[in-house]
């Protein structure tokens, strides 16, 4: 691959983030950074999936409906749009989000045939996601082999945690075997914390949650601009309840399902990810369709007390952890588009300095706190592909030209 | 039995509270409520057991040492030594604290056959305690089968918490199992509720954490005088860190820890409850030892620093569930006796109104906030025996005869 043309001109980063049953990809300017386009194939391994494509303006440049059926056809689906529309010329980079890389590899890294090998023997640490992540690095490498493929994990953000937030008070055997909490949101967290430095000054000096509310949901508090703590542990089943899947439990709960049901820990992982949470109270996972039905639904409306009054704790916890905050961010999905979630998260909140702003809120403003709250609350849209593409950038910057070319050297040689 | 004899005069009620290697029992004077003398059964189970009787003042007036196999070898050795003491004769009823009670048996009851069967039925919801509880009641049921027998449920406080605090979000059918927040600890809470009432006026309007802080470790949210959230769930295992206990866990943890090992749940179970929490991080479980061997022991320091961390975290966390608070207090061996994990978990804490007088803190006043605390923060002496005694007294009362009259009625039939 010639260099020079990576390190000039008009060239793009594509990005690829695989999500249980969906797959995000974005294409960035690699020297402006500006999303040039994006999509996303849902529905994988349903009768009917859909792939959609918009424009950096928002405007639908395709729609498919094609059957899905795991993330390899999603793959083909991907590489064969770009190659009908010329869109792979350009691309100088590819950018892959990965939930876990276990206790060593959290930085984001060039992706060698050793990191592969070594993800491969992680499978266990998130057996629910990384065979998928992993085949769709196999596809788009084996077909573009001649570009730099880079991994970023979700786990990078929390690496730095204190010894208390880092691991379980559990016999040492299982930190051994890599039980560890690690978190997860990483990516969404990286992106919220670098547009915030760019809008405050001293931003690293204040004490902040952020809270992901999406599908999955987790928040960080965030000290010295670093994770210092997340309601997350070693899987994403951990923390909040979320749409599917329950959040913390007492263990006792857990080994409770166990001995009074004839089921192996297999398939209650996949009861307690995709049949518990909001879905378990209300019917469904959806915080759309629950808001929508709160007025002639008892269940949805259980299913949101419950989901704001956990994500009420959590915060306060957070806060606990950090001795107080200066801001509380909502972002995700749910953070960014609902005011009512929102609201009554922020209800009640005063005896710890938050107070929200009722006509700020319903507009969804930048920030939303009342004039006397201690506490800034903001609301900020997270983007965990733009983070992806500047991580990748980072590896084609003229200081990393040494990395690079070993790594591509390295690469040449196997293929 | 003679009704008269037992509403009259110089009557007791004998206390036993059974715990996981100890026994107490107490005798209270029926009519006044105070404390003649009580005693503990330490070690059973292991080589050699002690059985210590103090009297009001807390002198020793009896020390033995033996071997005590089980529980059964515990309640004879009582029985010995109230009959030999001639202790018996005036007893005029027996209370037992019950670790479960399941859904429906949450309030104190008279100890009938078919209380006994329920129990029996629940023993899946705490295997390991409601056996040896249950033994505890026959060995004492036969001997003085004339007494009236009453059950006192750690679970009845809690009765009452809002569903978003009493119910897990999992499928219905766990909940149908009789999965759900039961709580734990609820005879300390009640004892301290009591003695509050008595102090303070209006105290059902205050919004209160209670800090049941020992070797099992728990805390409750109190709001109109009632139980409104707290942080064990369906097994003592769950909420903060103990001092064996691993507290409240990412299921996918649990699920971890099976997968990757060849263990039954009910082998975790034994590890989740006596291998974990402090004692995993510092070799032991005891608090007095671990703050003994802070200065040179990075572990002990380890271990303390997560026990305040995550006090801290859950008194937060229940006070953003009753909307902040207005009284914080300390109580259970730790929390009565230990300066220093109250100042530690109080520090940093203003944020949310908490301010210790670390005079007032080293010197285990009464109360322990400083002047500008908008929290009060309180240490107070529990006694669950107390408790026992006081529900049990109450089915002696005049106003219960007819409750009475027939529970004899049924029991002297069985007899």
């Amino acid at each position: 691959m010639d260099k020079t043309l990576q390190l000039s001109g008009e060239h793009f980063i594509l990005v690829l983030n695989s999500g249980s049953s969906s797959l995000k990809f974005a294409v960035y300017h690699q020297t402006t950074g500006h999303r040039q386009w994006s999509g996303v194939i849902k529905g994988i391994g349903k009768p009917i999936g859909t792939m959609d494509l918009t424009d950096s303006y928002g405007d639908s440049i395709a729609l498919k409906k094609e059957h899905y059926r795991n993330i390899e056809d999603a793959s083909v689906a991907i590489i064969r749009w770009l190659r009908e529309n010329k869109k792979h010329c350009l691309i100088s980079a590819i950018g892959y989000r990965l939930v876990q890389g276990g206790a060593v590899h959290r930085r984001p890294e060039i992706i060698t045939e050793k990191l592969l090998e070594d993800l491969k023997e992680l499978i266990f640490l998130a057996p629910n996601h990384l065979p998928d992540e992993l085949s769709l690095i196999n596809a788009f490498m084996l077909e573009f082999s001649y570009l730099l493929h880079v991994a970023c994990f979700d786990t990078n953000f929390h690496r730095d945690m204190p010894d208390c937030n880092k691991y379980y008070p559990l016999p040492a055997k299982y930190a051994e075997q890599g039980l560890m909490r690690y978190g997860f949101h990483g990516l969404s967290y990286e992106y919220i914390m670098q547009k915030l430095d760019k809008q405050h000054a001293f931003i690293d000096q204040k004490k902040i949650v952020i809270a992901h509310l999406g599908n999955g949901s987790s928040m960080a508090a965030v000290s010295l601009g670093k994770g210092f703590d997340t309601t997350m542990g070693v899987s994403p089943i951990g923390g909040l309840v979320m749409a599917t899947r329950c959040g913390d439990l007492d263990p006792g709960a857990v080994l409770f399902m166990l001995k009074q049901n004839d089921i192996t820990p297999e398939e209650l992982d996949v009861e307690l990810s995709h049949e518990s949470g909001l879905k378990a109270i209300s019917g469904t996972g959806d915080m759309e369709e629950i808001l929508n039905s709160l007025c002639d639904d008892k269940k949805a409306e259980a299913a949101l007390t419950l989901y704001c009054h956990q994500a009420k704790k959590f915060i306060a916890s957070l806060a606990a952890s950090l001795g107080g905050i200066d801001m509380l961010i909502f972002t995700g999905g749910i953070g960014e588009n609902s005011p009512e979630v929102r609201e009554r998260i922020c209800a009640e909140m005063d005896f710890m300095g938050l107070k929200i702003d009722r006509c700020l809120n319903l507009r969804s403003e930048k920030v939303i706190s009342s004039q006397s709250s201690k506490v800034c609350i903001r609301v900020m849209k997270t983007s965990e592909e733009s983070m992806i593409a500047m991580h990748t950038r980072n590896f084609l910057l003229p200081d990393n030209e040494n990395k690079l070319a070993s790594a591509l050297h390295a690469k040449t040689e196997k293929v």
